[in-house]
This record gives C-alpha cells, structure tokens and sequence, in this order.
C-alpha cells in the first residue's frame, strides 16, 4: 500500500493553494481537519452512482452521499434530464417557471400535513423562516431545542458560546434532552405562555454520537403539550427526510408537526429545500417576508419533482432500509470477529457506528482512515447515509473492506474490554 | 389590444393553482402583487439573451434581470457549457472540486482586496456571515446600518417591526441616513467602543425612492471613522458588484472596505454567493463556523468562472454603461415630450426611473404595465438592470415603447406640475 502521502498527492498540493485564498482552506462540515488529515481525500474529480474519484484517481464507495444530497445516485440520468430539459426553457427569471406550481401542487399530495410548501436554497432557509413564522404566530419569543442538535449555522443555531454569536442571538432559547418528554414538558411549565415553538429532528442525529431513536410516547407527549399550550411543533426533517418515509419522517413516528424543513434529499444535489405547513399556519407564512436571489429558480424544481417520482417509483425508502440492514449487519458480525465491541445507531438508512469502549473517537478516526484507504467512505463522526444506487455488491464489498479496517482497529487498540 | 386577463390568461390559470398549494402563491419580491396585479406576467415559460416569453407567449425586453443575477443573457452559451462540463465530471459531493480552488485564485486575483474568499448560495448567506466575524473579531455588539437598505430576509436584516422579528434581533442595529457622514460619526461616538461594523451599500438603493449616489468624501470618511474606532467596513456588493466595475464597486467609488459581499451577477443566474475578505480577516473568518448542504457544488463555481472571465474579455462594465446612458437620455427626452418630468437616478447600469410630481408611484405603476403590455419590463418600484445582452436595436426598442407608455401616464394623470 502507498503512503497516504503519495496516495493524496494532488489533493494535498490543491488544498495547499486553497490555504491561501480561502480561510481554512475548506470550510464547515466538509473541512478536511475533522474528516481524517492527511488521509482522506480532499477533492472530487468525478462522481457516478454510488462511488466517486478523488483527483488522485482513487475510487471510493460513498456513504455520506455529499452529507445527505446524493439518494439516487450521483449524476443520475433521469433526474439530469429533467433538469436539462428545463435548462434548456428558463432556469431564474423575474419569474417561477410552471414547473413550481407543478411540484408545490406534487409535494402538498405527497405529504399528508403539508397544505402549502414554500422553497428556498439552504435548509437553513427553512430552519430560520420557520422560526420567525413561530413566533409571529404566537407573538412570543422562546424557542425550545434540543442540546446537541444542528439546525444550520444562523447565530442563534450555532448556539452560545460559537465564534461571532452574541447573547441575545441565543437568550431566547430553551435547550432540553432530546426524547426526554419529562425534560420538554418542564421547559414549558418553566416559560408557561412563553414558549412560540420547539424545533426538533425526527430522531436524534449529533455528530460525534450514538444516534437516539424516539422513545415510546415521547412525540405523542410533545405534540400534546404543544396543542394544550398553542406551541408551533416545527420538525426539521432536513437530514432525514424523503429516506426514512417518503411522507415525511413524522410518519414513521407516528405524529403531526405544524410545520416541517426539507432539504438534502429533496432534489438528489441540486439546491432546493422546502417547508411544508398546515392550514392553520398559511396565514403566518404568508406574513414573513422570505426571499433569496435564486430562490425561485426552475431547474432545482424539475430535478425535485424528478427526483421524488422516481424515490416513490423505484421505492426508494424500502430498497434503502434493507441495504441499511445489511450494512449494520455485517458491520456487527465483523466487529465482533474481531473482539470488537461496535454500535450501529439510528434509522439504517441514516445510521451511525461507534466503538463502544473508547470515547475519544481515535478507533472510529483509524476505521475510517483504513477504509477510506481500501476504497470506501465512512465518516468517523458523522452519521452516515446509504442510496438506492448502493447495490448488495457495493455492501458486501464494503463489509470486506470494513473487516481489513476492523483488524487494523483490533492491532493498534487491542480488543474491546 | 387584447384585455389584460385574457393576456395573461394562463399565467393567471397557474396562479389560482399556486395560491392553493404556496403561501401567497408566488412569495418574496417576485410577488406579482408588488409588480402590477392582472397587468403582468406571473410565470416564465422561456428566456434567451435579454429577452423572456411567459406562459401566455408574451415576449419582454427585461429590464430587471432576474433581478440581478442575469448579467450576460439568459442561457450564455459558454456559461451554460462551462457549468455542463463541469456537471458532467462532478457537481455535489463529500469534497469540492478542483474549480472551488481556480474560482477563488481568479476572485482573489480580480478584486484588489480581496485576501481570502468563501461562498454560499444566498447573498444573505454571506451578510449574515459577515456581521458574525465582524463581532468575533472586535467583541463588540453592535451593527452600523442605513435606513431603507436591504440585506436579505434575516431578522436582523428585516429590521424592527417586521413580521417575525424580535426586539433581540434588532436591538444592537444602528441606523443611519445612508451618505450622512456626520450622522455616521455621531452614532459611532454615541455607542463609542461598541461599534463591531457597519454594512453599508456601495451606492444607495433602496426600493420605491430614488437611488443616492455617495457625496464627495462619504466613503472615504466611513473608511477613516472605522480605521480610527476599529470598525470592520462591510460592503453589501450583492446587488451592484461586477456591473459598476470588476474589481468591486469600492474602486469605483475610491475606498476599500474589510469584507465585500457578492452574488447576483457572480454566475450569471447559477447559484452561488461569495465574500472576500482582507488579512487582518483572515483568522475571525476562520473561526466563525459556516457551511451549507450545497455551498461547495462545483457546478455553480465552474459557471462563475466563466463568467468573470466573459465580463472582462468582453468589456461588458463599459457596455452595459453606455446601454444604460443610452436608456437614460432616451427616458429622460421622451418624458420631456410628454410634459412629464422624471428621474433617472443611480448608475446607468442599475437605473432607476421615478416621476418627480407624485409620491405614490401610481404614474410608475402605469407606465410600467403600458411597458410591459408593449414587451419591456420595467419595474415600477425596483432598480433596474441592463445586461450584455441589451444591444442597442433593444434599447431604442425600448424608448420606443417608453414614449407610448409615457403617453398613457399622460393621458390619465396629466402633465407633470
């Protein structure tokens, strides 16, 4: 095997020149600094299907899917069509295309709460809309949510204490556990009458953690305190949405939020979210200015609407749920060939692994670096995401490469306790 | 003449479906309530060059530009080809590309103050990001702003009393005449040390008023005030960067600011938004957190390149400057013809065209609907924008159609006063 050196040398000669014209070099989520420095490629040359090349030529299986976007399959054929033909009209204009009312009219059908949708580019377009919505429907400030949790990096979702954040960006928050009703329905006794809404992920998906699937009861418990106490439930579904239910995460939970986010899978790599709402909420919407300079733009729509036909067509959430499990499945056997304890958490779908007996997360950083050396993309701190373009080859492929990366793990840190 | 509602009938069709399905049925500035309500276009069907048909066949001149965005023609052939290769290779994924790197060397090697560079897709994506380095950077709260000056849909950029909007969202904004230079210094003295940035348009140009363009030795005192109270200068390009002048609207008017924000023209209508920054900015930018689900998709950066590229080699600043004096003298000599007095106010590029004798636009929003109803689209109470594409046959067209409207304005409202 090469020195990763050798393996990354042009991602690492580009990301040397980008140090100097962009702080970081890359920025956010997809800095290299927290993926695995210097092992672990840097840049993409070309992506197809499932896989993608680095510009060193190196080709991986993909399971973060550009952290979410990616859930047909990357340059899928059907979904560049409908974006192409579109192109080929109008893409921004001073105007919508005919094409949003076709996919607002698709989406409100699709997802039984929504009686309107809105669109815009980030999901935290969407995340910051819906709180203003919020609280001018409630005319109160508070917003509950919970400790851990990423909803963008507006000030007041980064939270206290995050560089260029100030305190009255975030004094009017509540942070609680979340799955924790008991914890939830204290914060509202705490704020009686002052609490306008609580945003909340379908299921708890930290970065640098087991991800936590909602107890019995806890969304029946939420939706109930917020009817009795007039709460706006805002679900952000930005990560999960359209993988674990096609009509919305809430669905598998068994629940009805007011107003729910969309992003990522939503159009499979082109910019779009969306939020849904219920009638009940239309006239607030309606209220909020909300505007951005491509918001309305017709291609991200046409790849949308192609998208989420061919996710309900090729039933997508099912295909990926069972690769999921296969996933998880073989993970675990092969940990435990290796004495190794490992968690495989959350929606398989969305899952995540961990190394039960070490917190430091050095294991999962090894695991992923060995893996990523052999071929395939898992993220050590990040949940990970599985595409209908993920065949049983390309899994049990992976599962081979994770045993070679479980034996590395098994040499340099011994056995699980 | 046909009658409006049968003119726009199908635009009119679309509309009844949407406003079941969207709040407000088209939201934002697009909004055809704020345009000319059954006078306009509500859905675009098609667009080439400066010219657009909407869902019922009408063709337009345009005059807004997708307002902004469309600096070199609707479906640019090069732009269109440079983001194609580039889709065909990699768009979205868990790296960028290799152009993320070449887009930001060019940008750095284009603007004189540029140090470092980073991008997303709203323009508010970057003014949010640059008022949250501004206070890591001084430690300070408090934003220096103009009255009437639009920096996107935040709440903060919002302002008080907008739907949505909170006291703490507001409270540390200092506002202030736009061009007012002692009004600038007495509200940095007033809050002495507290002052983190001002953000500030590079000319004045606020909806439903004439533009202001900078007093003698404005900018060049609000460049002094920040150096000597430690004030970070944030310029608001998003609306006038690459059509006043290529290396940012600053060197036009004489002044550097620490950050300038960029969108609109950057990509001729692909989305993409950017900031560039000095080097005393270089370690706040880093450490304020900032990502997107799509800010580093190479698609849109591959489609910028091309088009800063196209700006220069086709010396579009100089032409879309003398196409919009041409504009101007041909407004201005029609509206004289019809004893109707008006003004033409900003750069030529970004016009905008009030009358002098009423203070309810009602004049404006009759010419512009005689326009539209002839094929140009003029905006009643928005800045104009002329683009590559205008040739001069487009602009004497125009002028052509102007003096029938100014006609109109005539004939209902009488000679100006």
């Amino acid at each position: 095997m090469t020195k990763d050196t050798d393996r990354y040398k042009n991602s690492i000669k580009l990301f040397k020149r980008a140090a100097k014209v962009i702080p970081q070099g890359i920025y956010g989520h997809l800095t290299p600094v927290i993926v695995a420095p210097l092992a672990s490629p840097y840049y993409v040359e070309k992506t197809k299907g499932c896989k993608y090349w680095d510009v060193d030529g190196n080709e991986y299986i993909d399971y973060m899917c550009s952290y979410g976007p990616m859930v047909l399959g990357y340059n899928h054929p059907e979904v560049d069509k409908a974006a192409e033909e579109q192109k080929k009209k109008a893409d921004i204009c001073n105007h919508p295309g005919e094409i949003m009312v076709e996919l607002a009219e698709h989406i409100n059908k699709l997802i039984p709460i929504a009686d309107w949708v809105v669109f815009g580019k980030n999901g935290a377009d969407m995340t910051n809309h819906s709180l203003m919505i919020a609280r001018h429907h409630t005319k109160r400030k508070k917003i509950i949510m919970a400790k851990g949790a990423y909803h963008g990096t507006a000030p007041w979702a980064s939270g206290p204490g995050h560089a260029g954040v100030i305190d009255e960006d975030v004094q009017n928050l509540v942070f609680v556990t979340w799955g924790d009703l008991n914890e939830f329905n204290e914060a509202v006794e705490k704020y009686k009458g002052e609490i306008a809404g609580t945003i909340l992920t379908p299921y708890h998906h930290p970065t640098w953690a087991n991800q936590v699937m909602p107890p019995k009861g806890y969304w029946q418990g939420v939706r109930k305190t917020c009817d009795e106490e007039g709460i706006i439930l805002i679900l952000d579904d930005i990560r999960a949405g359209f993988r674990l239910n096609l009509q919305g995460s809430h669905e598998l939970f068994g629940f009805k939020p007011d107003i729910s986010c969309y992003c990522k899978a939503i159009a499979n790599g082109y910019a779009l979210s969306a939020m849904v709402g219920t009638e009940k909420m239309r006239i607030s919407a309606s209220s909020v200015f909300y505007t951005g300079s491509y918001w309305l733009s017709a291609v991200p729509m046409a790849a949308s609407l192609a998208t989420l036909k061919i996710l309900k067509r090729d039933n997508v959430v099912e295909k990926i749920k069972k690769m999921g499990e296969l996933l998880k499945a073989g993970l675990e056997e092969m940990a435990q060939a290796h004495d190794l304890e490992v968690e495989v958490t959350g929606p398989p779908a969305t899952q995540f692994m961990t190394f039960k007996d070490r917190g430091d997360f050095r294991n999962s950083q090894l695991f992923s670096v060995e893996a990523i050396k052999r071929g395939v993309f898992f993220h050590p701190h990040h949940n990970w995401f599985v595409s209908a373009a993920h065949e049983r080859a390309d899994i049990e492929k992976s599962i081979n490469v994770a045993d070679e990366a479980f034996k590395e793990v098994r040499r340099v840190f011994g056995p699980s306790e």
